[in-house]
C-alpha cells in the first residue's frame, strides 16, 4: 500500500475541523506510538485527531479517503497487538473525548454510549437501575468501542459470553466517510448477512466505531467465589469438565500457578490468602442469595474433593474475595513487572486441551531456555502464556522469544485452538493468523476488506493485510 | 444473473457422481417446488441432487461454478421464506440424506454433526450425557443445518439465545467447490473477522453448510411454567420488562391471545386449561430443582399480580405443561388450517414495542379488511402476525395483502424493528429489507455475497440480489 504523507495543508483542513484537537510533529506525546506491549515497537504518527462528534468523524475519513491518507483508529490504546498504532504512518484517530453515555432504556434493558466511554467510567451510568454489563475484560481503562472492536471477553465470559454476545447496535463511519447504523435494540434478527458481527473483532479495518448499543443484564444480588487448591496443575484443570458440566452455571473458572500468584504477592505487596497448594482453581457464582447458591457451592465442594482437591476455601466476604481476584487481576502487570520485556500469546484451545497446552508451553520454555509462564480462563480454553526476558540478552531473547512463539502457535494449531481468543491480531499477530487459516479463508477476508475499504486506508497493515 | 440450463450431459455427469440421487423432471417429487409457504409461489427445479457427503458436495459446486448452474441448497424444506426454493432454476442440491451425529464430545460440551440432521433426531444422540441443545425452533423436522443457516430462534431464546449462539464450528462448501472450516471446539475467538458469524443466517448465498459443531449445556433437571391470564393484551405485554428484569432467568416469554387459542383448540381437538382470560402471558422457568425454582416462582407470582394479572396459574405437572405448550406450539399450523391462504410477518422490534406493534397491525387488519391474528415472543420482541385470506377473492385477496405486509413492515422500521427476527428473508422479504436498509448497507451486503460467490450461482435471487 501506497499512502500519501500528511502534508501542512492536511493538517491546516484538520484543525478547521477540530480546533485545538489536532497534534503533529513533536507535539504528538508519546503515547501515541505504541500501545500496552512496547515489544512490537514504536510508531509515530504524523498526526493524531481527536474527534468528538460522527460527523467528524466522517469528515476526516473521507478527506483522508479521498487524498489516501492511512487513518488509524484508537481508543485509549490498551490493546496488546499493536492494533490501535499507526505502523503504515498517516494520522492516528482517536476516540478517546467521545465519551458520552446518551441512554440507559432500563426497559429494553440497553444502553447507547458513544465508543470513547471506558469499561471502567461505565457502571457509573447504571447506578439505580438494577442492571449491569456482564463483559469484564481485566483492563478497566479500556473504551468500550475497543472492546467492541477487537471483541473483548475477560473473566465472567464463562456465564455470560464476550463482548460481541452484547453489541446490539453499532454506528459505524466505513472508510468514505458514509456513516451506517447496524443493528439497534432488538435482541434477535436474521435480516441478512450480520454485518454488526462482522465489524465486531475486525479492530478498526472495517470501519470506525463512533457509537454502540449493549445488551444488560439483570445484576445479580450476591455472588461469591471458591478458591480450590490442588498438588497440580493437571489435576486442577482435569476437574474443569466437570464443574462446567455439573449445571452449577459458573461466572468464572480460572486457574493459577503458585509461580504467578508469587509475582502477583510481590507486585501488590501483599500475600495471598492461601500458602497451602501449587496450583488453584477459582470459580465465581453468581445469583439472587447466598441462600439460593449454597446447593451449587455445596455441590461444588464435593465435586472438587472428589476430584483431588486439598480443600475448598470460600470468599464469602468482601474482604476475602478482593484479596482473591485483586491478586488475580494484578497477574498481566506483576509478570510485566517482574522481567525488563516479555511477549504474550493469547491462544484459545478447546477446553480439554489446556492441560496439555500448558504442559507443552513449560516444555517449550525449558528446551529454549526461557522463563514462560501462564494463567488463564480454565473455564473458556482461553490462556495467557507469557514468555519472559530476565537476564537474557537482546540477541538471545530476540531468537528464544521468536521460536517460543512460533512453538506456542503451532502446538495451539496442531491442538484445534485458535491464535487469540480475547486479544485479537492487531500486526503482532498476523503471520501467527497467516500460518493457522488457509490461503481460500485469509483471502475471503482480505475480499471483505476491499468490500468495506476499497482503497485500504483504514488501518492498514493490521489482522489480513501483509 | 444469467444461468445455464441444466442439460442431459449435466444429468449425466450427476448421476455419475451421486448413483440414484438425482432426479430430473417428473421423477423430481413436487415437495421440491416449495417450502412451508405455498403463497410464495411453486418453483419446479430443473434437478434434485442428493448428496451424501462433502466430497460430493464439492464436486458438485465445482461443476455448477464452471457451467454457470444456479444451486440452490435445501435442508428439511421447512423455511418460511422461500429461502431453499430454486427461484432461478437449475439444481436443488439438497442436504437432506447427510444425517449422522459424528461426535458428541461431553468433556467440551460439544456436538458435530452433518447438516441434514434433523432438530427432532438429535437429542436422541444426547442421551445419557446430561447435555442438551437449547436452541428450539418450533419447527422440530428442519434441518440442524437450516437452523444455523437462518439462524433459527425459537422460545428458549430469551435465555439461552439463538442458533449463533451455538455454532461454534462449521464446515462450508464455497460456490467454487473449496471446503474451508471455520471455528472449531472453541468457545471464543478474537482473529479476525468472524466468517462464521457472517455464514450463519446466511441462507446458503454464501457457501453450503456440511457439517456444524455446536455448543452443548448441563441439561436443567426441572422446568416449570406459569400460566398468567390478563384482562387484555396491553396489560398482559406491560408486565414483560418488569419479568425480564427481575432477575428471575426466565427461559421463554410468549404471549398468546384468546383468538390464536381457540384456533389452536380447534386445530388439536383440545380444550386449553384455562378460559378466564383474553390475553395470557406464558413463562417457562428451568433450574436443579423445584425447590430451586420456588423463590423465582413467588417472585414471579407476586409481580404478575401486581401488574395487574388475574391470576397466575402453575404448571408443574407433565400434563399440565404438556396441554399449554402443545397449544403454544401448534399455532402456527392452526392459523394455517383455519385459512385457505396466508402471509407472515416475522419481525422483531424492541422489546417495549410490542404492545404498539400488535395495537397497530389490528388496526392495519381494521382498516384493510382483512383478519390479522399475532402471537410471539414477548421476551424478545419477535413476533409472528398472520394475514388470512379467510373469504376474500383473489383480487381482494392480493391487494390487502400486499398493503397489509407493506404498512406493517413500515409500522417496525418505525419502530427500530428488523424485518426477520428468525425466520430469514429468502426471496419473499427481499423487497422489505431493502426497504429497512440503506443503499450503502446493501451494498456492503452485495459485495460481500461477490466475495464468496464471484459466479453468482449459489441460491441466486435471495436475500440481497435483486
Amino acid at each position: 500500500m501506497n499512502f500519501n504523507h500528511v502534508t501542512q495543508e492536511d493538517l491546516a483542513y484538520f484543525s478547521g475541523l477540530l480546533p485545538g484537537r489536532v497534534f503533529s510533529g513533536e507535539a504528538i506525546s508519546t503515547d501515541y506510538d505504541h500501545d500496552e506491549m512496547t515489544l512490537y515497537g514504536h510508531y509515530q504518527p504524523e498526526a493524531v485527531l481527536q474527534a468528538l462528534t460522527t460527523e467528524e468523524v466522517s469528515r476526516i475519513l473521507s478527506y483522508c479517503n479521498e487524498k489516501r491518507i492511512a487513518v488509524t483508529p484508537r481508543g485509549a490504546g490498551t490493546g496488546l497487538c499493536g492494533g490501535c498504532v499507526a505502523i503504515c504512518g498517516g494520522v492516528v484517530l482517536s476516540t478517546e473525548k467521545m465519551k458520552k453515555v446518551l441512554e440507559v432504556d432500563s426497559k429494553n434493558m440497553t444502553a447507547t454510549v458513544e465508543s470513547g466511554v471506558l469499561l471502567m467510567e461505565f457502571p457509573q451510568a447504571l447506578e439505580g437501575t438494577g442492571l449491569f454489563y456482564p463483559p469484564d475484560p481485566g483492563e478497566k481503562t479500556a473504551t468500550m468501542g475497543g472492546n467492541a472492536m477487537t471483541n473483548a471477553g475477560g473473566m465472567r465470559a464463562v456465564r455470560y459470553g464476550v463482548t460481541r454476545d452484547y453489541v446490539l447496535g453499532m454506528e459505524v463511519v466505513l472508510a468514505s466517510g458514509e456513516v451506517i447504523t447496524l443493528g439497534g435494540k432488538n435482541v434477535k434478527s436474521s435480516s441478512g448477512y450480520s454485518l454488526i458481527d462482522l465489524m465486531v473483532g475486525s479492530e478498526g479495518t472495517l470501519g470506525v466505531l463512533t457509537k454502540l448499543t449493549v445488551k444488560l443484564l439483570p445484576e445479580p444480588r450476591v455472588n461469591l467465589s471458591l478458591l480450590i487448591p490442588f498438588d497440580d496443575l493437571d489435576a486442577c484443570i482435569g476437574a474443569v469438565p466437570a464443574v462446567l458440566s455439573c449445571g452449577c452455571e459458573p461466572t468464572a473458572v480460572e486457574f493459577m500457578e503458585r509461580e504467578v500468584i508469587t509475582c502477583a504477592e510481590t507486585y501488590l505487596g501483599k500475600r495471598f490468602p492461601d500458602t497451602s497448594a501449587d496450583a488453584y482453581l477459582l470459580v465465581r457464582l453468581d445469583g439472587p442469595s447466598t441462600e439460593a447458591l449454597r446447593p451449587a457451592m455445596e455441590q461444588l465442594t464435593d465435586l472438587a474433593l472428589q476430584m483431588g482437591a486439598k480443600d475448598v476455601l470460600l470468599a464469602d466476604t468482601d474482604e476475602r474475595r478482593e484479596s482473591i481476584w485483586n491478586a488475580r487481576g494484578a497477574f498481566l502487570e506483576a509478570i510485566k513487572n517482574s522481567t525488563p520485556e516479555m511477549d504474550e500469546c493469547d491462544v484459545v484451545v478447546p477446553r480439554d486441551m489446556i492441560p496439555a497446552f500448558v504442559r507443552r508451553s513449560v516444555e517449550i520454555g525449558r528446551h529454549i531456555g526461557v522463563r514462560i509462564c501462564s494463567f488463564g480462563h480454565a473455564g473458556d480454553g482461553n490462556l495467557h502464556i507469557y514468555v519472559c526476558k530476565d537476564g537474557l540478552d537482546n540477541t538471545t531473547w530476540d531468537r528464544a522469544v521468536r521460536q517460543a512463539m512460533d512453538e506456542l502457535y503451532a502446538a495451539a494449531r496442531e491442538m484445534g485452538g485458535e491464535v487469540s481468543g480475547e486479544h485479537g491480531i492487531g500486526h503482532a499477530k498476523k503471520r501467527f493468523l497467516a500460518k493457522s487459516k488457509s490461503e481460500t479463508h485469509m483471502s475471503l477476508m482480505r475480499g471483505i476488506k476491499a468490500v468495506f475499504d476499497p482503497r485500504g486506508i483504514l488501518n492498514p497493515g493490521k489482522i489480513v493485510e501483509e
